[in-house]
């Protein structure tokens, strides 16, 4: 019998296989609720399918809960909890309630002194600073940049700005499409000798991870007479990028 | 046959059952690997022992790397990677190259174009970011805080600052015996309404992660009568302190 509590329930970045990324026992958790709270309900069962092959989707609960949902709403999700029910929050990619909605339930839980039991997943943020080989006892993770050119530079630059004042690793993502435009800024605004780290398609069979100064980034995409290489470089697809000096 | 590479190898944070944190992977990784870079020989022969008892431990070579290591040895340590050979880092606790000095060896690794790979595994910064409710779109981890009472203020000022003018939540850690001492200082200096989860002993079966306002962390301090009561809300182990509005 599973304690009552609401269960963070990390799922894979892409289509890499469960046990490449998430615990044995995450498994038995997801196989002891009966109450879900998830971002897409197609795609959550998708994922409970994959973890058990044999589940009886039609005996479990879903709420969903999204941009669209309707904040009001988000407090009766807890109710099963309330009444001695394990619950779990699935999210859509890596670790839930960490960019997802799902930390306005995990905030109402704790308001309401319920028992929050977070369980350990593929966190693409806390892979690549691993990775980057930048200061991992000081970094700051700040989701999308402006997209106003004007204010993404100025960002940037306070960014960076903070890499050398506090000694910071900074780290920021871009939807994947705009992977190279928001590399070609970062060239033009960052100083030559700052390093910066490219983290693409993490724990997925393209993972690539590369970390260079912004010289050696402009040279690489100077040499580069396709598109077809600017994207082996800068790869379309989910990525983070980190700087630090 | 493992892929060369420098595998970043999580371990249990405390003594976790293997299963609970880390995915079945890993072992697999592990036990195609034989040379190891570590920070302690003895806790990282413990953990190849649980992660598969029946282990050739004499087979395999280690090379310590620790506040005492020489840094111009380092290097070497990667040269049986450059001859086709994976090598792996063990952590002390948790993920590697994050709060440890595995950093230096990945980025000499990155530096020399050798691949990185990091593995999947328990980081008390991405769980208590989960589990706290708070801002998973931007935060910030700074390690230890100043030790000197007056600096150490001056800091927490500026990290409350930072949570309302950069909607921002803030991560820290502190000496297990001086958690105490932390929330007492954390209480005198923040604003009443700032909220401020404890995430202790994560992933144990001790674990606690409760969120509360600056006010009702005092409310419950004051009302516990007791050393052991007072314990209870603020345990003498691993913890993170997060603060955000």
């Amino acid at each position: 019998m599973l304690e009552p509590a609401l269960y963070l329930i990390p799922v894979t970045l892409g289509d890499t296989p469960i046990d490449q990324v998430l615990p044995a026992y995450n498994r038995q958790v997801v196989l002891g609720i009966r109450y879900f709270i998830v971002e897409n309900v197609r795609s959550a069962r998708r994922f409970l399918k994959n973890v058990e092959p044999s589940i009886d989707i039609d005996s479990l609960h879903f709420s969903e809960l999204n941009q669209h949902t309707d904040r009001r709403l988000i407090d009766a999700y807890l109710d099963p909890l309330r009444q001695g029910e394990a619950v779990g929050i699935i999210s859509e990619a890596g670790c839930p309630a960490v960019a997802d909605p799902g930390a306005d339930v995990v905030a109402l839980a704790q308001c309401a002194s319920l028992r929050v039991v977070p369980l350990v997943g593929p966190s693409s943020i806390i892979l690549s600073v691993m990775a980057s080989g930048f200061n991992g006892q000081s970094f700051a993770f700040h989701g999308y940049l402006p997209i106003d050119e004007g204010q993404r530079i100025q960002r940037l630059k306070q960014l960076e700005a903070r890499v050398y004042s506090e000694d910071q690793t900074q780290l920021f993502i871009e939807t994947p499409y705009r992977n190279l435009k928001m590399m070609q800024t970062l060239l033009q605004v960052l100083r030559p000798s700052t390093h910066l780290s490219l983290a693409a398609d993490i724990t997925c069979p393209d993972e690539s991870i590369h970390t260079r100064t912004v010289s050696e980034w402009k040279r690489l995409l100077s040499a580069a007479r396709s598109d077809e290489d600017r994207q082996r470089l800068v790869p379309r697809c989910p990525a983070i990028f980190l700087i630090y000096k």
